[in-house]
């Protein structure tokens, strides 16, 4: 009986455990993106930049084409949204969250800005890599 | 000394063999990608769309929002490129051909299509995953 009992719970406990690591993962990276909503919200770039990864590798796509590396990003976004009326009240709507490896992640969604200049929308398609044990958005196709 | 070898062999061996598997992978990828560009300007929009994940969980972002679904995608390829003079010449410059695991690669690249119309360009994201041991692009998000 013991050994029956030994065999279900080593068989049974690395799949609940990889399953709680996989929950753990995908609300690090729910939070983060909820954090950067807050953070843009308040008006805060250098604060949303946060999540993503402090490198010049870190490859945004937009609709000027290929920015690479994290400054670059938080330049272009300090140019396009200069102040808190463009930067607006930023929203979106999660269309897939998806665990490519240990180390992977891949998340789409829908972005809304609400604006009193004109609202803006559109979809990004994020990879986050997590490294040194945080998760962060690696590279970002937003259109 | 024959020890010394087969802990040599036995430590190199599986990296030597995990990098040409990693070779023969990007080799399948690009090939594909290639197929694809052969066959869009052949005009054969079937055939190019072998390269997408026949399943109706394929995830296709564009200027129309998310489609899901590999009828779908073809219908809406067959929709915005109705003959040869709307399809153009397609080719790509690929950005990043990035390995994530052992079942999915993300490819990041630059497109064109050379039309008598107007030409058109963008970016594409696409996610490929092994299935079956075939690589397949099981979503697009192209701007």
């Amino acid at each position: 009986m013991r050994t029956l009992i030994f065999i279900l719970l080593v068989g049974v406990l690395p799949m609940a455990s990889c399953a709680q690591s996989d929950d753990k993962d995908k609300q690090q990276i729910l939070a983060l993106l909820q954090r950067q909503a807050s953070d843009w919200n308040r008006g805060d770039i250098e604060g949303f930049m946060v999540g993503y990864w402090n490198n010049d590798s870190l490859m945004f796509i937009g609709k000027s084409g290929v920015t690479y590396g994290w400054k670059n990003t938080l330049n272009n976004y300090r140019k396009n949204y200069s102040d808190t009326i463009a930067m607006g009240k930023l929203n979106f709507d999660l269309i897939q969250v998806k665990k490519l490896s240990k180390k992977y992640y891949s998340v789409t969604g829908k972005w809304f800005l609400k604006r009193t200049i004109g609202d803006l929308s559109g979809h990004f398609t994020l990879l986050f890599r997590k490294i040194n044990k945080q998760w962060v958005i690696v590279s970002d196709h937003s259109s």
